[in-house]
């Protein structure tokens, strides 16, 4: 196969990482299990709280990232991923650790979200993901202002991601995050980021009324475009 | 934590690997990322055709078998699963060659699929699978009459096979599937194996009239029940 195998950091959360490679499958025009991408996986449930660790509350995941990063290298992986936006927070110890090519789920879902010409765009993001500003330094590169939640609102968001995170997906979960992502709009938000893996499994495009950029989707396109690139 | 970290043989097909991994989640009880389980899963495309290989028309995908397992064990894994009936004609070399523990999919759906006390089980499984006798030889020592396929709906079995692996989950796939367990039933079958990862994807137990053993979920039952046992 011309393709790189991919490495994939992930289990922040598991089922993110799942969802992330259904994802990859799904955008991958494939006729056979062969036509797919070679992705080598590590769906680490044991990675720190990341929203602890921006916060100061809780020690660094980045030694278990890099870590994660060589034994993929070390099993045959020859670009990495890593499908959790907080976590990219230490995305510079991975890159500064390896040399393999690190395709950035940031980057990534702030070309596709500046794609729909929108000046203003509202993020749906973890504290520790707004906290190390990764979107606002990603958007502020681009000249689009970011809009975020207000502290009661950003609260409420917290508390359904440790919800999907534990496995409730159901209707007052979905509800719940439509109503904040209506909050986005009506302060302003000509479009959205889903900026947080565990979003998408409760909301879709046919949720909002501005366009949604899934952060997943963004790096499984991104992912299937750099793997098939000639390295 | 006190659990195994599990290396995942996979990408035959890359779907069933995904879905493999998704019901491993929904069937461990978790509150939070860190009480899911460690998998390292090499997702590999690449893996020749096992269907071929067992009737003799294609190289045998052991080597690859083996050097996956050997790179899961370098990258951390503890123990073994592969979810892939087809490939388990192969597991005798996996575990030749690796000293890590290794659950047989096999063994956990036919365990599964004798508890429901039939005498005469039917199996939807590939040719490949067939040929091996992986099932007839694990019925055989449980003392249960395996019920099969006749050649020619056999024959429309791959075809489904191959249309799911291209993608093609949709409602005509999901009737010549049913059809087919039907079949089964009229033939004597007091129980079905889902015995082909991809089955699953378009057949539940809802869509049978006898107990359905999914093996997939077989195994992921397996797989959660042996890594959390004390090493």
């Amino acid at each position: 196969m011309n393709t790189r195998t991919v490495g994939v950091i992930g289990g922040m959360g598991p089922a993110a990482t799942v969802h992330f490679m259904g994802r990859v499958l799904a955008l991958t025009p494939a006729a056979s299990d062969q036509d797919h991408l070679h992705l080598i996986v590590d769906n680490n449930s044991g990675v720190l709280d990341r929203n602890a660790a921006v916060a100061g509350s809780g020690p660094s995941p980045a030694p278990v990232l890099v870590a994660m990063a060589r034994g993929l290298q070390r099993a045959g992986a020859e670009m990495l991923v890593m499908p959790c936006n907080t976590a990219h927070a230490f995305a510079g110890a991975i890159v500064a650790a390896s040399d393999l090519p690190f395709v950035d789920l940031i980057e990534a879902a702030s070309d596709e979200a500046v794609s729909h010409k929108a000046s203003r765009v509202g993020v749906l993001a973890a504290d520790g993901c707004l906290q190390a500003g990764l979107y606002q330094h990603a958007f502020a590169r681009r000249h689009v202002a970011p809009v975020l939640l207000e502290p009661r609102a950003q609260a409420r968001f917290m508390a359904l991601l440790y919800a999907i995170k534990a496995g409730d997906l159901g209707p007052d979960v979905r509800w719940g995050m439509k109503a904040l992502a209506q909050e986005l709009v009506d302060a302003g938000a000509e479009a959205l980021v889903a900026g947080c893996t565990e979003v998408p499994l409760v909301l879709g495009s046919e949720d909002v009324s501005v366009p949604l950029t899934d952060s997943l989707d963004a790096l499984a396109r991104a992912t299937i475009a750099a793997a098939s690139r000639t390295p």
